[in-house]
C-alpha cells in the first residue's frame, strides 16, 4: 500500500573521517523515499528550488518514487553542511540554509489522497498537523522530529503526537521529550502523549520499540513475579486494532561495522526501512512489528556504507534479504 | 565444572538516585561468584580484612560458593566509595582505599586445582598472569581489566591477553585498548592481541560478542557480495576446538529497566552469568557461546534491581530462565 511523505528534499555537503562531499542530494523525505521504496509505493511531498534538476529527479524517477507533490519554486533549495570528524555518532552543523524550505507549504496531490500510510518527516510540527489533518483517512501514521522543536515548539509538537500512530525519534529526543534520563521512563512518558508506538533509535546500539501499555502495566517492569503476565499480556483496547495483539518491547540489533562512511540519513534510512515494511504487509501483526525494526535497521545500516544517499539508489531486494539474515543471526539464540 | 575466580572483595558505600547505602558486601569478584553461583560450582580466590566476618561469610556460602581461597589477614578489606547521581551509566569515584587488598598475593588452594575454568577478575595484570601462569590446565579462561590497567600497566596486560581466551570489558575499555574509535575495529586490534573472544558490555544497549577471524576476513565486513561467504564461513582453526565451529558475531541485549536502582557490579554479574552458564555444559558450541550472552545480560539486569548484591542473593534458577525467556521475546522475530 502507498505511503506518502512529506519532509526535506535538500543538498547535503559532508565531511567524514572518509572525505568529503559537495551537495550531495539530501533531505530525510529523500533517504525515507528511497530506503521505503524497495517495499512499497512512495509518494513524496517537499518543495525544491530551481538548483534541483533532471539529475536529481532521476533518482527518485529510478526508484519509481512518484515527485508529483515536489514543489518545485524560484529560489535555492534547501542546504544543510555538516561533519562528523570527531564523532560519527554526531554531525556537527556548519550551515543550515533554509531557502525555499523556509516558506514550505505541503501540497497534497490529489493522487496520493488514497495512500493508506502517512510519514511525517521532521519538519515543522504545524506542518506536519496540517498534513495529518487533510488526510485523515489513512490507516497509519508515523512521524519524526528533532531536539529543535521538542525545546521551542513543544505545544505544538504535542498536537502532532496525538494523531500519531508512532513516533520514531533518537535516544536523545526521547529523553528531552519525556522529560526523563531514564529511557524507560522517557518513553513511556512519551507514549502518554498519544502515540501507541514509540521507536528510539540508538544509533550503533540498534533501537527499541515501545508499546503504550494497558494502564497500571509498566514498560520494562521485571519483578521476577510479573513475568509470566508480562509474557501473556492480553491486547490492550487499541483505537487501532490492525497493529495487533500482544504488544511487547522489542529490540532490534545495529551492526558493529568496521567503516561508517557517512552516517547522514541513517536514521530517515531506518525509518524507511521501517515503515516501508509495514506498508507492504497484508496485516499489520506484532510479528510484522518487529520483522520491520529489523528492515529498519538493515535500511540504516546500508544508509551509512557510502556518502549520501549512493548507497540506497543501488541496492537489490536480494541484497536487504540477505542482510536481515545476518541480523537475525547477529541476535538469535538458535 | 568448578569456575575458580580471583579478584577483589570489598566493602562499598553506593549512593545512585535511589538511595544510600554504607558498607555494602561488592568486589568484582564476590559479584562475578554470586551471578557464576546459580550455574556452578564457584571458588573463589580474594584477600580481605578483619572486618569481613560471618555475616559477609554466609553470602557465600549460601549460595555454596568456595571461599577456601579467600585470605584472611590483618587490616581492612579494599573500601570503595562512589555515586551515580548525575549518570547511572558512569560511577564517580569518591573513595578508593586498597587497605590489604595493596598487598594482596593470590595463594591457589590445592583443592581449587582441578578447576577447569578460570576467571581472572579485574586486578593488577601482574597477579592475574601469575594465577593464569599456575592453573596451566584449565580449559578456558576469561578475563576482565580496566582503563587503569590499559592506560599504565600495557605491557603486563598484554602479558595476560596472550593467555585468554575470552575478554569482557566495556565500550569505554574496548576502544581503549584497541586504539580505535570505531568498536568494530578496536575489538580486531583486541582480538590480535591473544583472546579468541571479545565481549563489549555495552551497559543499557546489552553486549557484542566478536570472535577472532581467520587472517583476510574482517568483523563487520558487510559488503553485500560477502553476505553469503559470511554465513557460511567456515570454522578457523582454533587452539581451542572446543570453543567450536561457525564463530559469528553475536549481540545481546539488555532490557530498558524503569528504575535502576544500583548499577554496582552489573558487569561482574554479566561476566558471572556468560562464564557460569558456559561452565556448566557439557560441550561449548557456538550456541552455547549465544545463550551464555543471553545469561550474562540477565544476571546483569538482577544486578542493578537492589542495592550491592541483594538481588544476586536471592534468586532462583526459575526467576533466571524466567527473565532469559524474557529477553528472547525481546530480540526475536517469532
Amino acid at each position: 500500500m502507498a505511503i506518502t511523505v512529506v519532509g526535506s528534499v535538500a543538498f547535503d555537503s559532508i565531511e567524514t573521517p572518509a572525505g568529503r562531499r559537495e551537495r550531495c542530494l539530501g533531505g530525510a523525505a529523500t533517504y525515507f523515499s528511497l530506503a521505503a521504496s524497495y517495499f512499497t509505493n512512495v509518494r513524496v511531498i517537499a518543495v525544491v528550488g530551481d538548483d534541483f534538476g533532471k539529475r536529481q529527479e532521476a533518482v527518485f524517477a529510478a526508484r519509481q518514487i512518484d515527485t508529483a507533490g515536489i514543489e518545485h519554486t524560484k529560489g535555492k533549495s534547501f542546504f544543510w553542511e555538516g561533519s562528523y570528524l570527531d564523532n560519527l555518532n554526531e554531525a556537527k552543523t556548519h550551515t543550515t540554509e533554509l531557502n525555499v524550505f523556509g516558506n514550505f507549504e505541503p501540497k497534497i496531490p490529489e493522487a496520493y489522497r488514497d495512500s493508506e500510510f502517512l510519514f511525517l518527516a521532521n519538519i515543522d510540527p504545524v506542518l506536519q498537523r496540517r498534513v495529518r489533518d487533510e488526510m485523515p483517512d489513512v490507516k497509519l501514521v508515523a512521524g519524526d522530529t528533532m531536539n529543535y522543536w521538542i525545546k521551542d515548539h513543544r505545544a505544538a509538537l504535542l498536537e502532532v503526537l496525538k494523531g500519531l500512530d508512532i513516533l520514531l525519534i533518537n535516544d536523545t529526543e526521547a529523553r528531552m521529550l519525556g522529560g526523563h534520563n531514564n529511557l524507560a521512563q522517557a518513553a513511556r512518558a512519551v507514549l502518554e502523549m498519544g502515540p501507541q508506538s514509540l521507536v528510539v533509535k540508538h544509533g550503533e546500539y540498534g533501537a527499541t520499540l515501545f508499546h503504550r501499555e494497558p494502564a497500571g502495566q509498566q514498560i520494562g517492569e521485571f519483578a521476577s513475579q510479573q513475568v509470566s503476565k508480562l509474557a501473556n499480556r492480553p491486547c490492550g483496547e487499541s483505537a487501532r486494532p490492525q497493529i495487533g495483539r500482544s504488544k511487547k518491547t522489542f529490540r532490534a540489533p545495529a551492526l558493529p561495522m568496521e567503516e561508517v562512511v557517512d552516517p547522514t540519513g541513517a536514521g530517515d534510512s531506518f525509518a524507511g526501512g521501517f515503515f516501508g515494511y509495514l506498508a507492504a504487509q497484508p496485516e499489520i501483526t506484532p510479528a510484522a512489528f518487529r520483522r520491520a525494526m529489523f528492515y529498519g535497521s538493515v535500511m540504516g545500516s546500508f544508509a551509512c556504507e557510502r556518502f549520501g544517499t549512493e548507497r540506497l539508489q543501488q541496492l537489490t531486494r536480494q541484497q536487504i534479504d540477505e542482510r536481515f539474515i545476518l541480523f537475525r543471526e547477529l541476535t538469535h539464540l538458535d
